[in-house]
């Protein structure tokens, strides 16, 4: 199949490279002149586009998404599709949706896992939108995805493709802060001397073998106690969607809010909690807390 | 090489076949004589076989682990050695090496994961004890590891294999409550429409692929919405050991510790939390909840 791809960034450079290996011909642009770009504008894009064209849209979520959704609804034609394989809010997919639809523009929006492997391992695909557009750009979907049973799935309406990335995501943060408090206890145990070859030996056989588990490998071998790592997480967003989607559905969610409180923790989330800890120590029991006994702790 | 096994049910049964299955003599004992048995008594296990011996304690942690150790103690001889495969917590490991030790009789705890899998994938083992009662019996390791270059580790001195399985097992519950508040979020949205098939695409090219989640899809295979279910879990006690032995050692372990609440609250342990909630709320408020309200909700 023909596809435009606009994003030509980690993710989307990537993705344009296996589509072209899997035979299809992709006409690529990015803002940037010194991306590997075939066209210099959208315009342009959609000029060496056959119709009904397919765009696969892979640029940061917020306005770069916005303001390309934008552009497209001008530029493109009834009957045409855009892909927004990018990280929006799964909220957002419904204006998009609803915009290029006065168009007559054809949505899907679509969650992508497996990182910079994706390229060689395939993608993790989620889809949302009706089934018949998504059977149009089937090919595609099957060249991305992964050679197996799995990797690609409609999850329901517009949006459900973000909302099924946004669990994903989720999940994963719970997962981490598991394998992280695991590898914690036993850092600071004397009953285990190598905790990075226990998690090692965990690859195979065991309940927690997981491709996480074989990433984390990959962190520790040159660096088995991860000292050279900073103990400071940053966050993406979607555990913070997932959590307040969960809060308006009912679902309590304690394991992935406590992995994205550590890690707004980690960041000085927590700084002011804790000086009202200790003020209030320091208040009613006359507990100074020097600088020293901290960094001893 | 020759081993005795004590304790033929689900576990110590499979691993005395995969033993077998690899070349192995295994003479096998249990209390229950309806068991496939080669002999009637511990006595006659170790009358069966030829010193040094090796005798794998396959058994409930607990008492009958006790009773097991405290009769090997009397029954083997110096140079013998007794690995514990059991689920004891890692603090009783010492006490039972040091009493075999009186006798000359040397030990290893070893952490076993992969269930009822484990018979043809092979099992985690986790070993605590010296390298060289280790080398002693690792013929016998590497028959019941999976094949590949993983499933195989000496954690570090006696305890070190059943910290390590308890660490594992702890990492378990993060991971299994991680998927379940995915799992749940999705099935209350209007977004997806078939989580469980969302949950399976994800096996392969995305981050959160795992063996759980093979898993998972066995289980839903012909029940999606895990109907015939119960909303109950039973807890097994290594979440429990880990966040007490992490209380001590300092590290935070939030995400385990939520996932063993949400099990405990499920068997009704906060039942008198939230009367206590409620009648508060009542007294302030004047709220009355009504039975239909809460299964409303």
């Amino acid at each position: 199949m023909q596809i435009g791809m606009i994003g030509l960034g980690r993710m989307g450079g990537n993705m344009a490279k296996r589509l072209r290996d899997g035979g299809h011909e992709v006409v690529g642009f990015d803002m940037n002149p010194e991306s590997e770009r075939d066209v210099d504008s959208l315009e342009a894009l959609v000029e060496a586009l056959s119709a009904p064209r397919v765009v696969w849209v892979m640029v940061p979520s917020g306005k770069p998404t916005e303001e390309t959704i934008d552009s497209l609804k001008t530029l493109l034609e009834p009957g045409d599709i855009v892909i927004d394989g990018g990280n929006a809010k799964y909220t957002e997919d419904r204006a998009h949706a609803a915009a290029l639809a006065e168009r007559g523009i054809r949505f899907l929006d679509c969650g992508v896992s497996g990182g910079v492997w994706g390229a060689d391992r395939g993608y993790a695909l989620m889809l949302g939108g009706d089934r018949e557009t998504f059977d149009a750009v089937r090919p595609l979907l099957e060249t991305l995805k992964p050679e197996g049973d799995h990797g690609l799935v409609l999850a329901g309406p517009v949006g459900g493709g973000h909302f099924a990335k946004m669990v994903h995501n989720g999940i994963e943060y719970g997962m981490m802060q598991a394998f992280g408090e695991g590898f914690a206890t036993m850092m600071r145990s004397e009953y285990v001397e190598n905790p990075a070859a226990v998690m090692d030996s965990w690859r195979e056989g065991s309940v927690v073998a997981s491709w996480l588990l074989d990433l984390f490998d990959n962190a520790t071998q040159d660096d088995p106690e991860l000292k050279n790592t900073p103990a400071v997480a940053n966050e993406s967003g979607e555990a913070k969607w997932m959590i307040e989607a969960a809060l308006e559905l009912g679902v309590p969610t304690p394991t992935t809010a406590a992995a994205l409180w550590q890690r707004q923790s980690s960041r000085g989330g927590a700084d002011d909690i804790l000086r009202v800890v200790t003020a209030l120590r320091a208040q009613f029991g006359g507990h100074v807390t020097k600088v020293d006994e901290i960094a001893k702790w």
